[in-house]
């Protein structure tokens, strides 16, 4: 499983004669309720990404970027929140290391529900601006109906994900349950949208606070370790799957 | 129908104080085929915030962004494309004055598929470092069921809006049939999706000369003036439906 | 009379192929008093624009950039003001649009006094930086002398143009008259001139509500819709004699 | 005579105490023919300020700013341009400075002519941004008419001044005869103005050397000592007359 | 043990009201020759902050940053290199970040040698324009003298801690011998310094591959796993007896 | 002697044709006690310069930077603070134009030791962006072991060079005795370390005002017009010694 930041140059050089497609997960560090650790969403791309490379050995992880771009929950303790200007040079930057060592097939694989649109904004940016092609995948993206299948009960606010609720409960239960701090699950169904959403499109974006003093949004409780499990094979599968495809591109 | 840069300052100033929502039109000048003209996803929302204005009149029309962000067009005559991060001041600047003069309840009317991202990304940015809260919708976002349903025999890569086909080339019939080149209809269906698009998410962007000589992305022979004015009315009637909702919130 | 945007693809070629010269025309969005549009001093450039273009088919009008840099005004209701960094690249950046497509003629037609030294220095810093030679005009400066012979009784602080007086209200009046609410006249002459100018030159700027609660400056009472249209054909046919010379360079 | 640089701090202290009006010397690095040293603009605003506050006590001399934008000279040795934009950062930080230790009187003694309108933009981009008000004057400015009168028999190609002609050459002669080689006196009044200059006004700016290949505009042979002298007095009586009509403004 | 990122953010906020020191491990992605994995000076930092963390329950270890500015050794594969710029941001918003949320002890702890200037720099201008306080420590500045004790026979050129050499070779065989590729040691001694340091002090930087074609400065045969130990030992040590006196300030 | 700014462009090109090295004197305008003047640091360096490329024909010195970066001192008046974003800019064009002219060999003679990290941070990050090369000198680094050794009994806070010290104030005795005004001589040797630095590295940055009323670090009444005579040649020769060393460099 190469993970970029463990291995020699020699080894990245061989890495890039191979021809490996370079994964890098993108994360944020916020608040992920009572009970989940600040880097939920890095840490979770982070180790898809390393799961679907011990299986694929032309999968390269590249380093985690654990930074992002999280202004609705920035008054959380915790939060770390870039500018959606350094998110973007940060992204880019990397991004062009990268490709200069020769490697052409790029992805970034997000966990960060706030960034999706930063991401794919900061890719059309560095293919304008410098030519560089790079893919954007989501985790969550992954698995989109799985997510709906297995926690049928949960009345989720928004996108399916939720922040802190059964899907990412459960990941995080698979992945790491010592760093669950399951006594104090909070459940913050109620205002389960931010004040003003549409019913044609278009909404307000409210700080999180308002509409959590927990943070959480969705159903911690209906969290369950083998659904993570489930959910996490599932992504694994799907990413080695895109991995096969890209490297078959010219 | 209040326009904004049509009237003085007075005017702009009892707009305010009544507590009208703006909408600013964006679009982007670029290729739409051999047929329509460039400024097509400018001029389509434009217009639908007119007719909106002219039922509603507490809403009032923002000046028109016609400057917009289109690297993969922009090889193709006649494309003006900003760079993100200059797009991104533009719209902040903009809608900071707008905020200035007392106006609270702002939303860009998007007509530009390749724009939504960095549209929500613009607006992030702009709640995260001013405070300034603004709706982004864009116009097919408004009858995104009824373009399905209206043109059921277009065989759409990607988007279900495409680009210069049915859809908007129906439109521009309804609104500007002058200046629709008819005799110049192609159809471009064939490599109907980017090289790159993975069964499972995610995809490379491809300059648009590359997919289609004409620049055409759908089949603009199946458009229909009348259609274009259905299509319209519908997505007219909901956006005053949303500045209805938006003028309930606090 | 080609105009940019209103045009497909296939003609912008055509028009970059004969050597047409591109003019842009270049405004602001700012108060003009109780009795004009906002948009006046980009309007008034587009109309002379697209005139000149009717009588020469080699001039092809630019895109209108309707967005500009007026913080003198910024205080009233309506002002849209971009901060000179950002105005400086959007015009940088749809000057070279344009000029990749392979125009080499290349002219801004500004109509904002207040842009006249930052579009000199716009135009120096692209020639600098991307090689790109572009001509600044501005429509007051074509018929600089006419507007003193025409409107000799009109006391005018500072510049011939004044803001909103007898020049603009005549041209207003001349293209527009619907839009002009002339009941709202209203004439400051009366602090003639900034709070500091000194005799030997230099001056302080001053926010122009403190010196005109109107925002004119000027009389618009000595309008007259005739002479508009004397000075607007004066302005047309200079701009023409421009195009001329200018196709004319190497 | 106070000089900025040269004080201590407590001096600069009283200075602002007794509200000085301070002139900020600007110029920049740039060719000046065979016969004139580069910092010709820069030193020519400097004695000027430093004469004048040898007559006028509460005149405090700014620290010089020899760094310019020239970009049309920056083919020649010696000459050296920043960016338009790090001028204008560099400008308004010197200033902010300025303005924080108690200064409201400020200005800008330019003296070169490619800078005028970027120091306009400069000044005003810093009165919106920061709501410092600082007035740009340019030495030639407060001479305007007397070169003329003081060397009729100059064809000057555009502005009067010209550059390391008659003017420029006189008041070096006046401040520092030994600078100047005068066995390299060239005269380039061929090319007399760019290649494209309209008859209705706007005009395509040139590198330098494709005008004059010893970057000299104007006849320097026609220059004077005596006649730099009187130039050189008219200036500093005017600058002595514009600092006492600053200091009466409220 | 707290690292941040692995906590809930009330822990997070618990920590800030008892006032623990936050240290940031700062390192960077570069070659370290053929043996060791590209981020060790991040890793190294990283470590040691653990350990004292382990120590002093009042130290809080940041998130660490192992995306760092290494111009000189870019071209050889894996290397990441952010500009200058875009560093400053990215350290200068973390710890805004952190600040915001309580912290008034921050230190970076750095593992680049060519990032101490960058690193001063950069926590200057945050306090010049935000009013931040950081301290800067670098971790082989804890053990300076350490370093020349434990490896008399290496000869360094330049800095004692040297590249991939006996330090940082015993420090990761401390740390994570599975990770050194002890069959692959390299020792570059050769060109032992850059190709031009001046007697008198100043020196030319010379990308590495000019220098070193493994990337190797210094002797890593002479490290020894136990020195990695004693070295670790103590800049833990000094570690804890910064955060202690740290705390005691107001 | 040639310094840069005095010579004519032609002299320029025979510089850069016979390989000179480039000395650009940096400084920065900033408080220096009661006693010297506010341009102590570029003046010395400034002079060094000038004084070794009277000794050796093939130095030329560059035009003096007085600007400078400076927050710690900018409460006081008259210190001129660039932000550290402006001064980077600053230097880097400068020397970029420098460059362009053909001149490999540059140096920044820097006197200002809390611009010591950020012109190391500066010449790197232009080399990595425009592969120029550059050195850093500090005119206090040149004479670093003299300056313990001819003032032994100044109990100097952190640097040796200390702040309008002993050092300092001897240098403009020697150098300008007219502008030292001794009668007011303040020693500031208390508070003799900011309030934290710890005892294993790292420190905290204090505004001088709380450090020193009078903004000295040092003891001046320890100053000598002969030491800083002395002084003054050890680093003029030195600055020679490293010409001559710059120059056989390929």
């Amino acid at each position: 499983m190469p993970i970029w930041q463990e291995l020699s140059w020699p080894r990245i050089k061989e890495c890039a004669e191979k021809g490996c497609v370079v994964i890098v997960p993108v994360g944020v560090i916020e608040q992920h309720g009572h009970h989940l650790p600040l880097d939920t969403d890095a840490f979770i791309s982070q180790e898809i990404a390393r799961a679907a490379a011990r299986r694929d050995t032309e999968i390269l992880v590249g380093p985690t970027v654990p930074f992002g771009f999280t202004p609705s929950n920035k008054n959380f303790s915790g939060s770390i929140s870039l500018t959606a200007g350094t998110w973007m040079a940060l992204i880019r930057e990397i991004v062009r290391s990268v490709h200069r060592h020769g490697f052409t097939r790029i992805a970034l694989l997000n966990g960060h529900g706030g960034q999706v649109a930063l991401s794919r904004s900061t890719v059309a940016a560095l293919q304008d601006e410098e030519g560089i092609r790079v893919v954007v995948l989501n985790w969550f993206g992954l698995v989109d109906k799985d997510m709906g299948r297995l926690f049928p009960d949960e009345k989720m606010p928004g996108a399916r994900v939720g922040h802190a609720g059964a899907v990412e409960t459960s990941m995080n239960l698979h992945l790491r349950e010592e760093l669950c701090a399951q006594g104090s699950l909070v459940t913050h169904l109620g205002p389960q949208a931010p004040p003003f959403v549409s019913k044609v499109g278009g909404y307000v974006q409210t700080p999180r606070e308002d509409l959590s003093p927990s943070g959480v949004m969705g159903d911690p409780t209906l969290a369950s370790k083998e659904k993570g499990g489930e959910l996490f094979e599932l992504a694994v599968e799907r990413l080695c799957a895109f991995a096969r495809e890209y490297r078959e591109t010219e």
